[in-house]
């Protein structure tokens, strides 16, 4: 068993391609024997947005605390703290932060993620 | 994708033999076609309690309100809002209310629980 504060897991920079003020801990995975799914926390500053993108495997995210909009192709949803956004596997997907607070979320992945390709693709508004 | 608060989601009480005060949500899971792993929310009354038990999954659970602890075998931890738990496959475990609002923590397990065995095992103090 392994028991402690979210906020005690080193945060790190996210430097993927598409990424702009965004953070991660990875609160429970492979260094824990996990054998199944991991649990990453995000934080995204106002104003910051995680990639546009699809992959083959599924998001299963819970809002914590701030507010933004999450993508879904071209259509948006508002999020706010204590929602649940399912992203299917192949799902073209982005998390803003339209507020005035970080927007922090869970967001957890199968193991499998591992080896599975991401695909970027343009900014809603961009050719 | 899909987007809603986790308070909008049923509620439904835990009647699993061992559990006293217990209510879940299943958020993301089987009725969504996620296809490896389950969000499910769980409220704790205080002085309630989840069975003390164990079984082959894991679970990966963060504590969102209240606080209370949880039984890692004989021994005990605090948790409180915030807190991450893994629980390993085959651990002996329990979370109980020990403070005055509802212990509320989302608890993820893998789509193969389904079928899998859960053993009840006496409480702390008990023979």
């Amino acid at each position: 068993m392994k028991v402690g504060h979210y906020e005690n897991t080193p945060q790190d920079r996210v430097e993927m391609a598409g990424a702009t003020g965004c953070s991660v801990r990875k609160l429970i995975g492979a260094e824990d024997d996990a054998p199944n799914f991991a649990m990453r926390q995000f934080e995204v500053e106002p104003g910051g947005y995680t990639p546009r993108h699809h992959h083959p495997y599924e998001h299963e995210v819970f809002v914590l605390e701030g507010s933004g909009i999450v993508w879904e192709g071209n259509q948006q949803h508002s999020i706010t703290a204590g929602d649940v956004i399912y992203v299917a596997p192949d799902e073209v997907h982005q998390f803003r932060n339209s507020g005035e607070i970080p927007l922090k979320f869970l967001c957890l992945i199968p193991n499998s993620a591992k080896d599975q390709a991401v695909t970027q693709v343009p900014e809603c508004g961009e050719i």
